[in-house]
């Protein structure tokens, strides 16, 4: 399957020229002006074309509660969260659709879902998501989410002496589970990649976080987890471990050079230096960040240490939505506020940068994805110029960037395949996921999660809020 | 001119309600379940009914260098922008147009133009955005933005002695050139308003602050100036006053409870009660703060004072946008990271308000717009519930603030009169609009502003960047 774009605009060091993209085989053949045409003809005129971008982490069955989640920091956000998960894989299968579709329109070629599991219905749930990603034919990397110990366990005891109930699976059972959806999933030549996916120190013990370096070691997985999202897990890393979750993971050979790690807020400088050290990737969650008060990564800093940073929207219930645009632009300008030297501040070709390339380093397809370089594998995004939010004409990434783009995906391929053409999704019908959507939701405003209100006044106590 | 929406969801107070509403003589005249259709109908089932939005505070000549503006503080930025401005009113007359457009599309039924004007055409630029918005049908209120000191004086001088040019339009003219705009423009009824709008304190002698608050009270009109956007002009207030800038324009008589402020980044908290006092209006314009990195403004303080407080895009150079509900979003979650007490965490139905009535309010208009209640101006948006934006239906008001909504505007109407529908303008041709502004630009990445570079060394100095 061959196709050749014509006179798109793309990127030089430090301009744009206007050239012509032959795709072979689902990879960049040839970059330069009036190539021969092979193939179909894409009509690349007045068009950006970018590599695609990676929506780094994200929970996709969020979808069902963006909106309504109550204004809450993460701790009893999520005890909220839980008593209200989706439990069946028919919602797990259309809101894997949504967020694809929503990255997609967004500059998203690949997505990182960080998937939460039905009790009982793992493996299902894994299949679902799976099959929609396939269906919608975007880069996925499921990252089953997983943890062996229970929910109030991720809250500081402080003073109180705090006993939690077991959780309700043993470790060796999931892990068990993750090679079990290796064998039937993990197909990275079709797109598809299984992560292990250990949520983060607040609810995992150490033999989990073993069994899976194991598993990552004997089927070649990337590692994926959340890592100091908020000042409680700050706290309580140093309750756990008596020193910091970054000085922890590392001594048990956590960080690598495959590890995406979600949120990094609460780092200290040496923490800092342990992930460059390791070549751990950081991802930037801005969106979900600010909605849950879990602070300002400290991204500047992180860039100048050396350490990659890629940009995630996050679970749609702590965003609340999947627009990986704007995750990026909010992700760049944030830090503006952090560093009065601006000459230590983002630019639009740097945030473009880390939102491509960055994101395949961290999947450890730096070499197959993430630049428009002769040879890689063709995940590519034509931006439509004569869109109104990209007008007058004046920096195209610079507006693509700090603007707020709609409407400006025209097409989209992955792998080669096209998915997206004239701004509309190929592969699957989005108004019947817009009626499905409709159908099996209804306006609400009046639930309140018993959860939060058994465990609010501990969490206010631990936290200093009286 | 009467119309019917009929089966809108609208807000209760803590709920929803699906009701009829009744419009007469661009009055809200009833708004009640099943009522008697007179006039037009609306169909608004499975769309969401609001009060219009205020644009609280933008410059709309800045479209035209949106995207292409260096990553740069306030100060330096500026002078960027002064380089490159747009110098003829077939500009001024598109950008206007373009502001307005993505206003209402994103839930903007009122603007405030803070407009550059061009030396030599001064009245023909108010003529021009005034057609324009006019033009549109979007409610106008045109602030001419006036200063009577050169640029490089609103930089701090700090140990060093610093000269400046003479502003090139003296203090009485410029107060006479407002007073003729007011004479020609200032049409209340209309939906046209003239505010005096003198930049701030950082480019205006009090004489020019003086001969405003008489026009003021002249012509009744309402007060809109920048206050305290960065920690240079803090410095500054400090040098030329001895004391704060909001201090200083309390002291001369400028606030007021028809003084709109924009930005109040780096207020102290006596500065604060102040503005609570005085009756005064924060225009909160996070993008802007973040894109320039003036720094977070203390919203909560201000909330928490009985200041009243809504948002603003800023203009185009500083954003890069004219999305409301973006600003709307980000300047209400943003907050979230500067009080652990998830308490004082703004609500989206408090955004909401904030966004309509805190506007209204500022422009003195608190009686007769910002809320669905009988007698008030039929300021009013009709979105749709339906948009895979706002899906899956969970609540609605949440979604619409938090999310990253999209094409979701369906109907839009100023002072009873329809000027969007079916999500499309219908009162200018927007294909136009992006044809001629397609055509008045070209993509450029390199340009260089000579004013940076005269000043920036000095800047640098001042603010201890070394």
């Amino acid at each position: 399957m061959s196709f050749t774009i014509k006179n798109a605009l793309v990127a030089t060091e430090d301009s744009y020229a206007t050239v012509d993209v032959q795709i072979r085989d689902g990879k960049i053949a040839a970059i330069a002006p009036e190539l021969e045409a092979v193939g179909t003809i894409v009509d690349g005129a007045n068009k950006l074309l970018l590599p695609g971008f990676f929506n780094a982490h994200t929970h996709s069955s969020e979808m069902w509660q963006r909106g309504i989640m109550s204004v809450l920091p993460l701790e009893l956000w999520l005890a909220e969260l839980y008593d209200f998960a989706p439990l069946d894989t028919e919602q797990v299968y259309l809101s894997a659709l949504g967020t694809a579709v929503e990255t997609l329109l967004s500059g998203g070629t690949s997505v990182v879902d960080h998937l939460v599991l039905i009790p009982g219905l793992e493996l299902e749930t894994i299949a679902t998501a799976v099959r929609a990603y396939r269906e919608v034919g975007i880069r996925a990397f499921v990252a089953p989410l997983i943890q062996d110990e229970s929910m109030t366990a991720g809250i500081p005891s402080g003073e109180s002496a705090q006993t939690h109930e077991p959780y309700f699976r043993s470790t060796a059972a999931t892990l068990e589970l993750i090679a079990e959806a290796v064998r039937q999933f993990h197909r990275p030549d079709e797109g598809v990649e299984i992560l292990v996916a250990p949520t983060g120190i607040q609810l995992c013990t150490d033999a989990l976080f073993s069994g899976c370096i194991e598993l990552s070691s004997r089927y070649n997985l990337c590692r994926h987890s959340h890592l100091l999202e908020t000042k409680a897990q700050a706290k309580l890393a140093q309750e756990k471990y008596g020193c910091t979750a970054v000085e922890h993971l590392s001594r048990i050979g956590y960080l690598s050079d495959r590890t995406t790690l979600a949120h990094c807020v609460h780092l200290t400088d040496d923490d800092i230096a342990i992930l460059a050290r390791t070549g751990s990737t950081v991802v930037h969650n801005p969106l979900s960040n600010l909605r849950l008060g879990s602070g300002i990564a400290p991204i500047l800093k992180y860039r100048q240490a050396g350490v990659n940073v890629t940009f995630g929207c996050d679970g749609a219930s702590s965003n609340d939505s999947q627009d990986l645009l704007e995750a990026i632009k909010i992700g760049s300008i944030l830090h503006n506020v952090t560093d009065l030297d601006y000459q230590h501040w983002i630019t639009p070709r740097q945030s473009v940068e880390m939102a491509s390339l960055g994101g395949a380093k961290g999947l450890n397809l730096g070499e197959q994805l993430g630049s428009l370089t002769v040879g890689k594998k063709a995940d590519l995004v034509l931006y439509d110029l004569r869109n109104l939010s990209l007008l007058p004409r004046t920096d195209p990434i610079g507006l693509l960037v700090l603007g707020r783009p709609t409407n400006v995906v025209d097409s989209a391929w992955v792998n080669g395949k096209q998915i997206v053409a004239h701004g509309q999704v190929t592969t699957i019908n989005v108004n019947n996921l817009r009626q499905e959507l409709f159908n099996l939701s209804r306006w609400d405003t009046q639930r309140k999660s018993p959860t939060v209100a058994q465990i609010e006044a501990h969490y206010r106590q631990v936290m200093g809020l009286l």
